[in-house]
């Protein structure tokens, strides 16, 4: 499966951290910046989402805000 | 100021194009990878954002979605 | 690759209209009904997004909204 | 009211399950696919959400990724 | 119809631009802050968005973030 | 720092609720109007968000809906 978002982002994940309903999952990527997803428990289940898993960290160009000093 | 958003990458500008009402602002990150924004035309114009300009891409948790293979 | 999004809407694509810097494509799903997507155009191009290829219209549930009458 | 989301996915209400404080919804909708909404406890109280009613999914064009295989 | 967003936040229309795909309307709220959208060309048609109208924007809790000074 | 966000709307927290993982937060803006912010609870913790401090809710141009009577 090929995805039309912007973002790819390729690490490994280093926390998986589940809520009553949301889970924050965070991915070390390359430079060793951590990403965190907060996304549904069903998908931390259902992905088997675990730490030491490879995964992509997958943004939208249109939800990515840019800052400067 | 300080933002609420988990993942806050720093990099450099490496790419600014505007269209009609849309600009594709491209950021280089740590690690070499390059993360894509797509924010207003008035956005660029009012941050002065241009090539070579340190910048930081800035998502929010809720916004990044988890892929594996 | 398998993607946390709990909203994963398979079809085909029905239209696919350029912007300057932004694309609508829409994809006629199951039931008729049409989702519309708006993306790059460079996520056009990369994906190779035509009228007629089958897609799937990606959203994640934090992205939803419910409305009643 | 009408609102200007390009998709507007009427079906009916198949779960409901509230978290801390974030609540997720399944609405059934034509071809018979289930959207899932993640939104919040207080908005599920204040529409009176509950299996069975009749609701529709709403999401900004803006929202949705569009995939290939 | 009611929508689940938490924030529905009424004005006018004080600003109506069309892009390629994409338009910005500008909502003029209470207190005389002005809320800045961006939607699709079809969204402006379909609701005959004009300036001077009164109109609603809505956001979705999970798409606010928080800053501090 | 400053951001590309077009909607900057600044007040003073009116409510902090942590859930399991997700917290929510209201400011009350000029006009009297309160903006409900779903962030992380580790974000309220970071940037020490309090009722009675001061607070700007931002949101990007594209996660604004328009609706109308």
């Amino acid at each position: 499966m090929k995805i039309s978002a912007r973002n790819q982002l390729k690490g490994t994940i280093v926390d998986v951290r589940k809520g009553a309903t949301t889970a924050h999952v965070r991915i070390e990527i390359a430079g060793g910046q951590v990403v965190t997803a907060a996304i549904t428990n069903e998908a931390v289940d259902e992905l088997g989402l675990a730490v030491g898993r490879e995964a992509t960290a997958v943004v939208k160009a249109s939800d990515v805000l840019v800052a400067v000093a």
